[in-house]
């Protein structure tokens, strides 16, 4: 379901954006938001179903993906103490309901001032609630007399997701170094800004995956010298970063909307002072969108993490015992295999976005040529044209890819083996969260140097810097909204299907 | 040493590039190659440093590094028996003489008829080359009455080693689809030109890997099956692989050397019969270029795999056994971590290219301002001004990624011990050739994309597909010949490095 949501809006939003800015802006020249042009509806519409829907649709699979694995794990703890064993196979639902209560309360402290900054006033919000949810957890976890183990692996989850959070605010937002390098260097030219761009996008890759590495081992072992099993505290850590989702998932859902209302207000052709603040509400929106996808997406491979262990156990218990052994060749084959699966997932929904807009772009052109009275403003152009020429394509084309996710985990597992098949997953993680991290920072990145160029830096708008940023921008779009977000969907979607056919896998294989 | 030699070549002939084509072409409006440009003749040496003395070093470092590790791999067979041990401790060493005599009568064939293309005579020299070394190798193993698994392992390494460059051929040459899509696309602006050659250089990377996952396999099981170590199985076949690297190395340093031959054309006003000669065999280049740089990369993926066993080995021979497994979080966090090396190592090295061009460009336009007699043509530019700050400027941002080389799995092995080390040499492999293939590949797509379309191909030369091809070409440089090709030596260096220390590391410890 999330993989559909959030692929198929994926490709469907940029489909639209893309189609409506090569036509509309370059070709024709008319503002980025202009309703004569057919596509912005369209474009409109897409936000909705990639950003809003598609991310909350994410996360909230994360969120449910992480609690069953909690739960799962929770189940094989305590064998001989029926009670204690459902306390703690619930204790991931009472985590949860705590993350709820603090989100209700964290968002009240959204208040923005007439002179803040918005992006300041999401950002102490999601503190104020992490705050909040600690200190309930902590609470629980003393009253209720629970191991003080599961009390560390929550709190590791929530740190390092607050960590993760901000390390994409600072690679994302023009507040800082790398958003200003790349926009000062856009004067040079496209190519200068897309190498800077894409570098500082790597490079933001780091602090995250230290991130998750710390989350995990602080969990595990904090747990483990607590006197309960390591594998629970690391599905438990996955939880208490994303219990606190509600907060989160309204965090970017502020994104598209500002998005849109700067859109609207252009379409409706409102003052300008009303565009100057959309335009301040759509920057901040980027960056909550980059922080809230970090958190979607280091919460994705700790889940992952987590159901990976599920999965050995699940073959564990057919009788197998599964070492996953990089001594092994044949578990190096399933890594290098897993591993190539995301690149390739991406590759596939980034070159359906091109094809899509291509078509659509024909479509604009279409109707701007058989109907001159659009351009003209006295012809109301057919968006639902565009509407339906978006959505039909993004669901054809997600056809290869949604097979690539239930299919190669079965094929690896049935002929490689199930050892192979835990290697898969493992590869497929290793790349997917890196690959994720990398396209959602990156292309966080140039849509900021774009929008600090525009806002009147380093040349300012209709600058060589701004075409030059304008590129990158476009680069970034399927990166951050087509293929980085919908990577996370996609691991979680194979370690399902792996644990759910490994039963038979562990039975019978090829090799 | 390759290391130094290659990435700082690459960051060193890239810096030279990309600052000669932004003040020249683009700044100045002069031709690509004109002497009036000081930062050309910068330029040409680079192509020599970068392209033949580093790719040179780069291969032959995989080469010793490849037989030394199945050599090492061989002193641990047949402990009872040393003349048995001793035979087989050699025979990657004959190998190599096999390969270096197979390549001196392969070169032999490249002829060129009047109207051949380059490029055919080139691929068809290095077939005949590596049917010649098959032959060789067979009749040795045969009449040596050597273990026929050896032969086997040798001959999977070389049939995947021309799967792979022929992979390569076909995602960097004009004459199929990914090229000339990417071409055709470019029409409609370079973030489409960008957004398609970076998804087919994803697409790219699955084939060479289901190579190197075969090759891993067969020369594994196939060795094991025929009763030798599978281990020294995969070490022999990376020497497989490597034994004709005297045919690849010609047909690498065929590149560089045709594209100075058409610069040396350009700035001496030949006639445009010979330049057009030239590009053809520039494009030729290019292509012959990718097919070397993917045979170098898996090569040293496999070499990686071997010295990983021999890590492996090492370690165990410190009474330490090693498991490397993905159900232990250390080794998990090994893996992370290594994985984020690559990236992180390729970003440093492109921000350097970028740091140093501006660098560059400030003094060529101080060139041109203060000595306005270059741009009429009395006066001859400095151009040891420019090829000393291209030289200084790469061996000061080397320091950086060369600390990270050998401190980063140092720290990990001593910190997190010898599984995480493990972990974390598998987790750089995995990535690194990921990115190595991917980068190689996507910078020569968009080469050649640009060239078909100077070549008249899509609007041809100064048409807005042209534009948009050339900022392509230009993020694709770095990613082609500075970032991508120095992530095998950085693998290369940070395996030895971890068998050096592997012993020191498995007595004493952090974690």
């Amino acid at each position: 379901m999330a993989l559909l949501a959030k692929a198929g809006g994926g490709i469907y939003t940029k489909t639209a954006d893309i189609a409506a800015d090569l036509v509309g802006k370059v070709e024709i020249g008319i503002p980025e938001d202009d309703p004569r042009n057919p596509a912005v509806v369209a474009d409109n519409v897409g936000d909705n179903v990639g950003d809003v829907a598609g991310m909350g649709a994410d996360i909230f699979d994360s969120y449910v993906a992480s609690t069953v694995a909690a739960m799962l794990l929770g189940t094989s703890l305590f064998a001989s103490d029926s009670l204690l064993q459902a306390r703690y196979t619930l204790f991931p639902l009472v985590l949860c309901t705590l993350g709820i209560v603090a989100s209700l309360i964290g968002i009240q402290f959204v208040r923005v001032g007439k002179s803040g900054k918005p992006g300041r006033a999401l950002n102490s919000g999601t503190i104020i609630t992490c705050a909040i949810f600690g200190v309930l957890a902590a609470a629980t976890v003393l009253l209720g007399s629970y191991n003080l183990g599961v009390l560390w692996a929550t709190l590791a989850g929530l740190i390092t997701g607050v960590v993760i959070g901000f390390t994409s605010d600072y690679y994302t937002s023009s507040d800082f170094h790398p958003v200003m390098e790349t926009a000062r260097v856009s004067g040079s030219g496209a190519a200068i800004n897309i190498i800077t761009g894409y570098s500082y996008g790597l490079v933001s890759i780091v602090p995250s995956i230290i991130g998750i590495v710390m989350a995990t081992l602080f969990s595990y072992y904090l747990a483990e010298l607590s006197g309960i099993s390591g594998i629970y505290g690391v599905g438990i850590s996955a939880v208490g970063m994303l219990a606190v989702s509600g907060m989160i998932v309204s965090s970017d859902a502020y994104g598209p909307i500002v998005d849109n209302a700067r859109g609207i207000a252009e379409m409706a052709g409102m003052s300008q002072e009303v565009i100057d603040t959309t335009d301040v509400l759509d920057a901040a929106g980027n960056t909550a969108k980059a922080i809230t996808k970090g958190f979607a997406v280091s919460a994705a491979a700790l889940t992952v993490l987590a159901l990976f262990a599920a999965y050995a156990e699940v073959v564990g218990a057919r009788g197998v015992e599964l070492t996953i052994s990089l001594r092994q060749p044949i578990v190096v084959a399933g890594v290098l295999l897993g591993a190539v699966t995301p690149p390739l997932f991406s590759a596939l929904t980034m070159l359906s976005v091109t094809h899509n807009a291509f078509d659509m772009i024909e479509e604009v052109r279409r109707q701007f040529r058989e109907r001159p009275g659009i351009l003209a403003g006295t012809e109301k152009p057919d968006y639902a044209a565009c509407v339906g020429l978006a959505a039909q394509g993004a669901l054809t084309s997600l056809v290869v890819p949604a097979l690539l996710a239930i299919v190669l985990p079965v094929l690896v597992g049935f002929i490689l083996g199930p050892e192979a098949l835990g290697g898969f997953l493992g590869g497929s993680i290793f790349t997917g969260v890196i690959f994720a991290l990398l396209m959602s920072n990156a292309g966080g990145l140039w849509d900021n140097a774009k929008k600090f160029i525009e806002s009147g830096g380093f040349g300012g708008p209709r600058s060589d810097a701004h075409k030059a940023s304008v590129v990158g921008d476009t680069v970034g779009d399927p990166f951050k909204d087509t293929a980085g977000p919908s990577l996370n969907t996609l691991i979680t979607v194979m370690s399902l299907v792996s644990s759910l056919f490994a039963p038979i896998i562990a039975a019978c294989h090829l090799l």
